[in-house]
């Protein structure tokens, strides 16, 4: 390689990709990897596991690409065969890894197995290559140059293959592409806003910016922009990246919640009233207990959160919250009254700081002569006056409870905010 | 075509694939769909949208396979070009479709928009070809027989693109590989049996039997088994199916709960309840209203579930349930009696038929010297003795959680099948 520009082409080994049964979530982690750190793929490609159908993938990417990455195929079975394949392909022979061989042996002899041949395949590489540690599994990956073409080996398992591309590869390529510059990412998440607004506001700066970069990416109910800059020195990095930030947080600040890879806008949310020693509770009706559900995914959630109500029928709402049955009736369950009673008596209940309230229409059929996708959330927070919110959340029953349980983690960030202001 | 074997090959084409901006799940639902009807595909390849490199896939993929399915790029843009490089590469005109081309041009006039020539393209289609409709979209597929070789264009948006693969191409494919034959397909679910376990329980049926065929399918926390059977007869292709079926399920019904893609344990047991006419409720306290949330997830739900209880914390276990705080720090809350309290209490106080409660540990710490993983779930089902289970599920925090609503489901499922007999 040594240049900058480089052609990437990534072939997935596996029948059963090729079959449809496993997903090849692995391409697409390694593509926006690559895509991250400046690199274009031009070719994905599939082969089952076989080794004439690999080679003459292998002999047409040579033609047309510089960086080859195979992932699968290292592993101890039959079918196992790309390593022998791109070796047979660069004339080279399988060498043993001493540290991979001993790790291997240390695992058998633990385990009280034999370790057979077969086995011991795992702890080979391709001679010449620099051999890529696999901290998770026992197939060593590899990396090697031949006649200005990159060949790098990785491993098919995602526990394996995820981390190895992460902490192996992608410094590796680094140093590779980028001698003597500093490369550096940083991404921001949004919330209440469509990738495709996102990129309307934003979209001078996507197309006019080569350093730093940005680019955006879709996820469930939310949008993460990611900012890469390149510096001969990090803080030269760091401050193009403050700028960029400041530009885009000028105009779309409105929807950021929060920073990072490993992030939600639920563990924004859960983390800001642990440091605030505020806690939470909850009513639900239409989300059906998905919102406290979401409260729970976030580690050390219980230090603010105790528990709280799933009051689906009108009759629990009465019974549970304590709501008087005559107000539910008058005022119909799919209500800003009602949303408001749920959040203050949940609160009150509880003794909690904050209470939320959930009741709309999750679909298919109408409530209450109410669309499907009409959501009311109360917020009781603090002694604040009980904030009411209406949505009206497109498409399918579950998007619109988990568009519920979202907006409303948005609630509470955007009150814990204007608190802090 | 019209040979029975045929090498299939899939082409996807879009620049974000390429970068992983978008996972390509279009591929894995086109392979499972090609080899559920016998057809194997050898090769996958994404391509980003340029037109010399989509040219060179398309000439490569003639030399090696016989039926060519391009994903994408049939849209409006000046990127979508895979109808104008098939067209190329076969030396044929793009023609439109009289049929699409109206429907086009009435959603232009009801929409209020000018029908741009590019808009028209998407009416357009290789001549020669057979039309493929789109009756989600405005882009028509198509599928035309050129030297042996067929090609069909597929639209990228999943929202055409599945439907069309389920309603159009799929007949149309069997039409043309088992002439004289139907093709049957039936699929079994299978929950709290790992995929390799059920395929070493199944491994002379799946390795021995070519008609019916058998194939598993991993999900998260269950299992799938699709036989699919080929017969002169439709009669004879479901004894087929009907002979197979009872052998699997001699050696594996005791993990069977339904049938069909579009099914799920949670929706099994909330509609044997409806059907039963059985309420239930729960408190629930490492899931955090998890299970709760996927009983709302189901259609119709509201028949038998009024609300239940998210006790977090052992004062809420107490308060909210009404379980004397001296037996729940004497047991504690990771316990049998706990859990037995829970499913009681929840019942008693709903007034519900079935009551199941949670209580564990979802980790990453160890709660009450227990580890993470440690879970009991309490079963009173109508008045039958509480039943508790107790489960060492390993993984991760939310895999926990998941895991023990899924048990619970499957704790009501047994119960439920039980009382049948």
């Amino acid at each position: 390689m040594g240049a900058f520009f480089v052609k990437a082409e990534i072939i997935a080994v596996g029948t059963e990709l090729l079959l449809g049964q496993i997903s090849n979530t692995n391409g697409q982690f390694l593509a926006r990897t690559l895509a991250d750190i400046g690199i274009d793929t031009y070719y994905q490609t599939v082969v089952g596991d076989n080794q004439k159908r690999l080679e003459s993938v292998l002999k047409l990417a040579q033609t047309r690409s510089d960086l080859i990455i195979t992932i699968g195929g290292l592993g101890p079975t039959e079918d196992d065969l790309t390593k022998q394949t791109v070796a047979k392909h660069l004339g080279k022979q399988l060498v043993p890894d001493k540290k991979a061989l001993a790790r291997l042996q240390g695992f058998y002899t633990q385990s009280q197995r034999p370790l057979t041949p077969n086995n011991q395949i795992q702890a080979y590489y391709v001679a010449d290559a620099t051999v890529l540690d696999n901290d998770h599994g026992l197939a060593v990956g590899s990396a090697s140059t031949v006649d200005g073409v990159s060949y790098i080996l990785l491993p098919g398992p995602p526990s394996e293959f995820k981390p190895m591309v992460t902490h192996k590869l992608r410094p590796l390529l680094i140093a590779m592409t980028h001698h003597d510059e500093f490369l550096l990412s940083r991404v921001l998440r949004f919330y209440g806003i469509g990738e495709s607004l996102l990129a309307t506001e934003l979209d001078d700066l996507i197309v006019s910016q080569t350093n730093p970069t940005l680019a955006t990416y879709a996820k469930d109910h939310e949008v993460t922009l990611r900012l890469t800059a390149k510096a001969p020195q990090k803080a030269e990095a760091v401050k193009l990246l403050n700028d960029l930030e400041a530009k885009v947080q000028a105009r779309v600040g409105d929807y950021f919640y929060g920073y990072g890879d490993d992030n939600s806008l639920q563990k924004v949310v859960v983390n800001a009233l642990i440091a605030q020693k505020t806690t939470l509770t909850a009513a639900e009706s239409l989300t059906g207990g998905l919102f406290q559900s979401m409260i729970a995914e976030v580690p050390g959630a219980s230090e603010v959160f105790a528990g709280g109500f799933v009051t689906y029928a009108m009759a629990q709402k009465a019974k549970m919250l304590a709501i008087p049955l005559k107000d539910l009736e008058k005022n119909g369950v799919v209500s800003q009254q009602t949303a408001a009673a749920m959040a203050l008596q949940s609160k009150q209940r509880l003794g909690a700081d904050i209470g939320i309230g959930f009741t709309g229409v999750a679909g298919p059929d109408k409530l209450e002569d109410q669309q499907a996708g009409t959501v009311y959330i109360g917020l009781a927070f603090k002694d604040q006056p009980v904030d009411v919110k209406l949505f009206h959340f497109p498409r399918q029953r579950n998007d619109v409870r988990t568009n519920a349980a979202m907006a409303g983690f948005f609630m509470i960030f955007q009150a814990l905010q204007a608190e802090r202001h």
